[in-house]
């Protein structure tokens, strides 16, 4: 993409008003727009590298047999009643609003209930069964405080998969191979060695649960890491009982602030009993289907890369979300670059190029700023040389590489 | 992907409150799911062809210079009191919801003016014009009648897309691409012979507007074509000035139902001059940005190939949008089957394989529901012969294609 067609604008500044690391440096970056206090769109460049997450996750669910869905936001209230999750009291962050009619509609916080609801329609038998489901989909939090940026959002897209399973048994191995799947997802997107797969509480769901934490002391929770077993567990579940079971010492444990960037939960029969999902094993009885469910929210996960990673100077992406994988800068030599962004791009690099009349000093703060992991310098200099100047953004120095064998340098 | 793994059942009835035959068949089919009228959720085989539609128009957009972003939802009511389009007295299907400290919100009826408020950081110079920014987003709408199944829902993704110029003409230049971008969409997604631009008011927006109308006993709207030149207009600007302007005689029009599949917009300084979007000219002068607004909705444009294209069997799916390419029905040869899919699968060619343990004739009946463009058919008369069957979906004649063969048949 050339720059003189991408219509954003980086800032010098972050706005005022913006506490947050991440919104900060991804709205003076142009990654992102802020609409209200918790509510951000996504521009260009921050829409690239959001897609880039959204897919490493989509691998992942579809390498373990999840089957891409697309459920709707707007919820009837019949199933949220029946699992007793409707009522304000009980679920403090609904936004709720109504049909011309009258209607009471809410909008989605989550989806256990719909996509149990709407796997009634599917599954009556064991053949039927195990079966995962996920989608993509945005959910909506009336939440009091947004203060997090991306982390913390009031509308965020996530995605949530759910596990259906005739047995415990069956269940459980679904559930360990979704932990692996997570396990390979952090990894893939750079936070995988500052995460820590934390015991937890279950919330509404469950006695117990399992949530991924990232160390940063952006985060809003506290935990407690066993780093010789790289176990570690929340506040709420820090007692005698589950460090006897995990095997765990009080004394090893170090505490740490972290940020919550996924989670996986054992429902049981929690859901499918209310609302009917049931199916009929070999012998023709009837049981409630054993589920499970696992969130990971893709702005969560691009905020704490920025918490993680970003630098004095600006962002620093890894390169496997990176909107572009390296960033050309065009100093005063516009036919060499044109010619090296044709061949970049014709090879099937994505190449973002700073094609504008701009100084130098400008163009390198900027390429810092945006965090691209590669910068290509192509000046007068190089005319003479026939060489590029080659900088990794994590690195200080630079080296040269000839014209010729920039293609092969980046396959 | 083997339908073994595939979670969905389908129906041999439709549902009885579901009167619209695209949702009927859709529904029948496994491809969606009813959450309430009006709202539908997307099974995997419909999310597989919704995201086919989506890409063809993303790939359009992106060849006329668009720049995807993805605006949120949820909407504050400042830009919209600007334009005095917040009150429900002048749009009449805003879903509204509050903030816990009681602050009103809307969720996005369209994205005119936060994406001209977003543009008002971005543009301030000559320089930064042309531009063209577009997003696949949630609209919501509080429609009173939801009875067209997908074709017009409370909640639907539509593809939104913002020209901003300098001047009327290059204004001009911009909406005659982004016409030409709308009628290869059409043409590619199979719907270009019965699909006509269609002079039309241009509601709250500006006098006059185009619309994209395909012919259809299902649709909503009125339009009267002129065959010869394949110009339409609409029921409200038949008139005399009109007709005079568009060269066009009343008796050469011919009365059809239609479906609105797009609509494009001039919309002048309409929104840019009450949101502040102006930029700088040559002279340092202060001017508003010229604007258009242009839409598609992924999933009216599936509903209407629906009702377009299907028969009494069931869906019929161009080959640009179909989930898969070919189905392939094992009939007691599933040694030979698999290896089939693995090579098709091997070589890109994107297949539904039946593994299922059914009768050939419930197969055969299920393979025309599901409407994908071809059937392959390897059964014991295959293993003799070395040779499948393969019949397209829109003919009544199979073909013998040899084993070795089939791959380059469908390459």
């Amino acid at each position: 993409m050339r720059q003189t067609q991408l219509f954003i604008r980086t800032k010098k500044d972050a706005p005022k008003d913006e506490v947050s690391r991440n919104a900060q440096l991804l709205i003076r970056a142009g990654f992102i727009h802020k609409e209200m206090a918790g509510v951000y769109s996504f521009l260009p460049l921050g829409l690239r590298t959001l897609n880039k997450i959204i897919q490493v996750i989509r691998e992942e669910m579809n390498a373990v047999g999840g089957q891409e869905v697309l459920l709707a936001s707007l919820q009837d209230k019949e199933p949220w009643e029946k699992t007793d999750r409707w009522d304000d009291e009980k679920v403090g962050v609904w936004f709720k609003t109504k049909l011309k009619n009258g209607t009471d509609l809410g909008l989605a916080v989550t989806h256990e209930e719909p996509m149990t609801r709407m796997m009634t329609q599917h599954i009556s038998s064991y053949r039927d069964l195990p079966a995962l489901t996920y989608h993509f989909q945005t959910k909506f939090r009336n939440e009091t405080r947004a203060k997090s940026g991306i982390m913390r959002m009031r509308e965020f897209l996530m995605k949530d998969l759910y596990s259906f399973a005739r047995t415990q048994e069956e269940h459980d191995t679904l559930y360990a191979s979704l932990k692996e799947a997570y396990k390979k997802v952090f990894k893939r997107v750079g936070l995988g060695e500052v995460t820590y797969p934390t015991f937890a509480s279950g919330g509404m769901f469950s006695k117990y649960s399992e949530e991924f934490q990232t160390v940063s002391d952006a985060g809003e929770d506290i935990i407690y890491v066993d780093e010789a077993s790289g176990q570690a567990l929340n506040t709420e579940v820090l007692n005698d009982e589950v460090l006897n079971d995990l095997g765990l010492k009080r004394e090893n444990l170090v505490e740490k602030k972290s940020i919550e960037v996924g989670n996986i939960f054992s429902l049981g029969t929690k859901f499918s009993s209310p609302l009917g999902l049931t199916y009929k094993n070999e012998k023709g009885e009837s049981l409630p289907v054993i589920m499970g469910s696992y969130g990971i929210g893709p702005a969560r996960v691009m905020g704490t890369i920025v918490e993680i990673l970003s630098d004095e100077n600006g962002l620093v992406w890894p390169e496997s979300v990176a909107p572009f994988r390296v960033h050309l800068l065009s100093l005063n030599a516009d036919e060499k670059a044109e010619e090296i962004y044709t061949a970049l791009s014709g090879a099937g690099i994505e190449v973002l190029y700073d094609d504008r009349d701009m100084s130098a000093g400008e163009k390198f703060t900027e390429s810092d700023l945006l965090g691209i992991p590669y910068r290509v310098v192509v000046g007068k200099r190089s005319l003479v040389s026939g060489k590029a100047e080659v900088k990794k953004r994590t690195e200080n120095e630079s080296q040269e590489i000839a014209f010729d064998d920039l293609i092969s340098f980046f396959k």
